[in-house]
């Protein structure tokens, strides 16, 4: 005997297989749609359906779109010239909120993890190597991750693209900003003093 | 310019809108549900829309209900002749969830606030007295909360139940088991010192 009516019951366990929602949030946000408006639960309801109808992969950059090309790819004003290339459409998110990037995506669908069986043959490279083949890139940055994959995919890629001719970029590692030199791991610091610029010259 | 197609942040303004949900967890939770096979993101969409067709007060006891009458009121082995007084439903659940419980449940759907406008009217009052009069009640146990409103809601009913004849019984108050005495309130402890019980007396 549960102490909800079935409906509500059936709600409360498809809410729990959500992640990080555990038993308790689901009771709580079942309730809340218990007594929220029909109309705004019924428009929750539809986005899920709507999505999963409509949600698919851009057939060029393989990032989610609601069309066989993404709002990226088919943008003119985007610089078709420059590529970026990404493990997963998280990535991809996270540079177009930083606003500082007018060129095109890739998203590889993942990083090469010989351990887990994902080859070269499991990624959109070959996709990616058309798309250099038949579009107007004249460079490629590589945003693949600085761990261990990230870095594996990233090296593989630079000797796949060397011989064809675009210029291949990697995203500058070092210190966040803001970031306190204290808390900073060893790995990026000893990146951050390699990669160091300069910033002026002593002019007497 | 926003970095998720339509339908994805359609469904991240909806999924904010639940309470406790920010705008990452959204987020977070519209990316589980894009890469979450089709039948179950469908199966909670469908869960949303059957809960709002479905779910109502049950039309004795004012409880949530998938039909007219709720699975606790139409369960012939609960006992009619004691009722259990609550303010909202989710008290209900916690008094069935403690499994301590074998009578039947009236939800007033709110206490008595008159700086609220709430007075004796807006609640299920008369359908109690109603009940009173029309069902086998022996017992109605007042289980309004601690609280100001829950009190004048307790003092409120039991003067209403008197000329009934019923008994009217308060669920009691003191300190929680298992807690520390030295995190309880005054008030807690005062109440719990009140209505102390003898458990053994001295045999020489």
């Amino acid at each position: 005997m549960t102490p909800y009516p079935f409906s509500v019951m059936t709600l409360i366990r498809h809410l729990s297989a959500l992640p990080g929602i555990g038993e308790k949030t689901a009771e709580r946000l079942a309730m809340h749609l218990v007594r929220t408006p029909a109309r705004d639960a019924e428009a929750l309801a539809r986005s899920i359906l709507h999505l999963k109808e409509t949600i698919r992969l851009c057939q060029r950059c393989f990032g989610l779109s609601d069309a066989d090309e993404c709002a990226i790819c088919a943008n003119p004003v985007r610089d078709a010239t420059v590529l970026c290339v990404v493990a997963q459409v998280a990535e991809m998110v996270a540079i177009e909120r930083s606003a500082a990037f007018t060129g095109r995506y890739h998203v590889l669908q993942g990083v090469l993890s010989p351990a887990d069986g994902i080859g070269p043959a499991e990624l959109r490279i070959h996709e990616l190597m058309q798309r250099i083949a038949s579009e107007p890139v004249r460079e490629v940055i590589l945003a693949t991750g600085s761990h261990l994959e990230g870095e594996t995919t990233a090296l593989y890629l630079t000797e796949r693209l060397g011989p064809t001719g675009v210029c291949v970029t990697r995203i500058a590692e070092g210190v966040p900003v803001g970031g306190d030199l204290k808390y900073v791991d060893q790995l990026t610091l000893r990146k951050a003093l390699e990669y160091r610029h300069e910033c002026g010259r002593r002019t007497s």
